[in-house]
């Protein structure tokens, strides 16, 4: 398959001539125009992407739909799916690999898309299955007859934002005996303050490195093993690792069990492998953690359809690309009006940035345009008294991706001045998509809003963790049709690489290295010791 | 004084010509030519700032400083510690308030410059030092004989986001018997979550909110009261309020003690008001809490210095207006490389971008540029491990603010391959900004860095709280200062307004209200209420 950008697509002209007229949403009626509400909704199983408050009509939607088919987005998804080594950059050194993730989830179809992939993952969840079995009935205990209560997770990127935002998300769903932890930061301050704040003779602790040499979490679980042995306690009786088969750390001798991960699943893409598994399953229960594949699953297999107007994933790539490439706004905000979902734009941010903030694509030459926009996002209601002035009134224009539910996960609700805070919270998400897009006149220049700032939702009926597994399957299919229609490697991360050799060299330098030290790293380093 | 905006000063041109060649950071020895990194460093009394590797020389510098001359910046900021009108629109209905936060710490000083404010800050300091004496000697206890241990902050925006993030940078320092806790989602669930884990006898409440009318706040007070009344407990022996003198909730009926906040303090501004000390000298200890309050009032009147070379918070402002107007960058990124410092990019993000995300100016007129940039932030190394791949080799530009500290706050630390962890933090935070300022040449496309991308660096010993308020006052000033630039009101937030107005449509549609309900409204709700 010969793969090319949205720059040298026919669509591309075309859409280039309609961004010179973009849907005005400040007209009158304009948001009730052609029964545009009800047409400009795609539905999934489990969540619904409503548009109709996006700068488009069914012209850009068609140009959108060329683009598609120009691009084979859909062919490419399925070809990721099935194995194909998408995770290259043509006549370059580059990782030369599968891009898998979605084979850890294809476990309820007869058919998996990848069979020998989905067989690994079933294997490892197996053995997730009889280690917390054995947890739960005692065999597995911490040698003194009590039960492991608490998982630390040390890990950090990929091995951290997703879990973490995901339980964060599913709290209300925790078995009540457990609670976990996390320890990311180098910052030795992360560990720090964990460490004081759990049991440690019944604490598991899971450290997560697909290479088993990343640095910041070997320090940490270093930090780690010491306090344990402070306590009196044995090490390999209270850590797991969760690394790549045969890696430094997949060693049963230190580690009271190993779940393994695979090259083809990348770090950012690898919360439905063992990295985020582990954790959910531990803190969730096994059966609820496999609810949340479920749902990554069921949009998996959605994201197929040729169709944009019914393939949410690839719709919301496209809008993006929509307002990213054509209207020119360099951002994106995630705002789920879901406090739940607080570390959800997080992980996205990870998830969207590493992927598609890249300016070679895969045929090595330089981008004609811009890759990856800048997503950033905190939950609503909480952002409408804090940055949202600046979405409404602003010279910087933000497209929105919101993201809501119908009814909230503890069900604790009050009617105050005649309604739920779960109808508040609702109608202060709809208020918003209509205030940015219609805007408001006045006769004091102070409370003009121009309007026309574009928004979509994503709404579903409740946050479980099936439904978070769909939502998290719904982004990361995005970020991938988003990465073919640029035609850029979405899978590497070539550029994380130069801060790391820099960093060693400066860690060099304060170590006293006997080998010399160039004249930058050690002015740098005599200036920033001056500092008060 | 008659105020001007950038755009119309003559330093504007010179530095639209500067800014055809900006500083080129990658050209051999380019970071150590001229002494550039002793000289591109500003002292303040506790924090440093090193900008070096941003994209300025001194000519741009000498433009910068006629610009500040032009525009008046360090006159209107004295104005304003002394009590000028500086919240209002020329010829529009507006605020026309004072602004005096900077009175509120200004307590260190023989003559403070608002000695009214400061005189009123003083009694509810006062105030609140009796009743945390009260607490501590157990005259004011829960009517059990219990101590209170535990405070639930309820607040949104500016009485959440600012005390929330300096709370959490100040853990470290926090009484060993205290707990904290914040609820701020109209969201049911944030308040099930945190109820779900106090313990309520024991639990004071503080509710805060200027107006005394903040829907969600009071949703959530309601929430609590009930589940106070629950427990069989008396919700105004658990209650505090911080209010508007004279507000709705300013009732000693209906609460333990109510302190007060005033007009001249905006919300998004009130962290070293009532609004943020309540919750931190409950949490810290009252002198832990004036600590920061010293440090604040230190940078308030360095702030005060003509020369941008030595007045920190106004060269920082310079700088961010250079790459925002001038390199044509439309975010910034703050990396605290300090997992204390997690949230204080949020907090800065409502400061920063409710203050300044404004198309029209103090005299009524649509501003000629852009304003407030898109401001958003994580702290390093995470960030390493997600979104910075983005900033080294994505197609959008981010400048970025880098903070940073020499010392931990907890001090445990221990050596893994050679290092501490504090000196792997300190490593990776200088090498970031070596690899974004130079980057790299390769023979493969991949692996090429294009360099230029401008960061700065806010270093300190370590994370006090004194440390902590000088921090928060830099920042506070420097946002000060890019409003006056851009000749905007920095401290009204019009633009919640519509999204208010409309959310109340939809609950009132949304409840069934008598009086009809308009039809994009009914339709919206319809629409909506068909999803899955």
């Amino acid at each position: 398959m010969e793969c090319t950008s949205l720059w040298r697509t026919t669509a591309h002209q075309k859409l280039l001539a309609l961004a010179q007229h973009p849907y005005d949403l400040t007209a009158p009626g304009a948001l009730l125009a052609d029964d545009r509400l009800a047409r400009y909704r795609c539905s999934s199983a489990m969540l619904r992407l409503h548009y109709a408050t996006q700068r488009v009509d069914d012209r850009v939607l068609d140009a959108l739909q060329e683009l598609a088919d120009e691009l084979a987005l859909v062919e490419q998804f399925r070809k990721m799916r099935r194995g194909a080594v998408m995770n290259r950059i043509v006549g370059q050194e580059s990782e030369n690999r599968q891009v898998l993730h979605t084979a850890c989830r294809d476990l309820f179809h007869a058919e998996p898309a990848a069979p020998a992939a989905t067989a690994q993952a079933r294997e490892q969840l197996a053995r997730l299955q009889t280690f917390l079995a054995d947890l739960g009935s005692g065999r597995l205990d911490n040698g003194r007859g009590e039960s492991f209560t608490t998982l630390i997770n040390i890990g950090i990127g990929g091995s951290d934002l997703g879990p973490r935002s995901i339980l964060e998300a599913l709290r209300s769903d925790m078995l009540p005996d457990r609670q976990v932890h996390c320890i990311a930061n180098v910052d030795p301050d992360d560990a720090a303050r964990v460490l004081g704040g759990v049991h440690l003779p019944t604490t598991l602790v899971s450290i997560v490195s697909k290479s088993g040499t990343t640095l910041e979490t070997l320090t940490n679980e270093e930090l780690v093993r010491a306090a344990l042995v402070r306590a009196g306690l044995e090490p390999s009786r209270h850590c797991i690792a969760v690394t790549g088969a045969n890696s430094p750390m997949d060693d049963p001798e230190r580690y009271l069990a190993c779940f393994h991960m695979y090259d083809s699943i990348g770090g950012r893409f690898s919360s439905s492998s063992m990295v985020g598994m582990v954790m959910l399953a531990f803190a969730l229960g096994y059966e609820r953690a496999v609810a949340f594949l479920r749902g990554a699953a069921t949009v998996d297999r959605e994201a197929e359809g040729a169709d944009i107007r019914g393939n949410l994933p690839l719709l919301l790539a496209l809008i993006g690309i929509w307002n990213h490439n054509y209207l020119g706004y360099p951002t994106l905000a995630v705002l789920p009006y879901s406090q739940a979902l607080h570390r959800f734009p997080a992980h996205l941010q990870q998830c969207d940035m590493e992927s598609n903030g890249k300016s070679c694509d895969r045929l090595g030459h330089p981008v004609a345009g811009p890759t990856g926009p800048v997503l950033w996002g905190e939950p609503g209601t909480n952002g409408q008294h804090a940055f949202y002035q600046l979405l409404h009134q602003g010279t910087e224009i933000v497209p929105v991706e919101f993201i809501g539910f119908h009814h909230s996960q503890y069900g604790v609700d009050l009617e105050v001045q005649g309604s739920t805070s779960q109808q508040k919270l609702l109608a202060n998400l709809y208020a918003q998509m209509v205030a940015l897009a219609t805007g408001q006149q006045s006769a004091n220049p102070n409370r003009v809003f121009p309007g026309n700032r574009p928004s979509s939702l994503l709404l579903g009926r409740q946050l479980t963790p099936e439904v978070m597994g769909a939502l998290l399957a719904v982004y990361e299919a995005k970020i991938v049709f988003q990465g073919f229609a640029w035609n850029i490697n979405s899978f590497d991360q070539e550029g994380v690489q130069l801060g790391k050799r820099l960093a060693s060299r400066f860690l060099a330098a304060m170590a006293g290295s006997p080998s010399g030290v160039d004249s930058l790293t050690e002015t740098f380093l005599t200036k920033m010791a001056e500092s008060p």
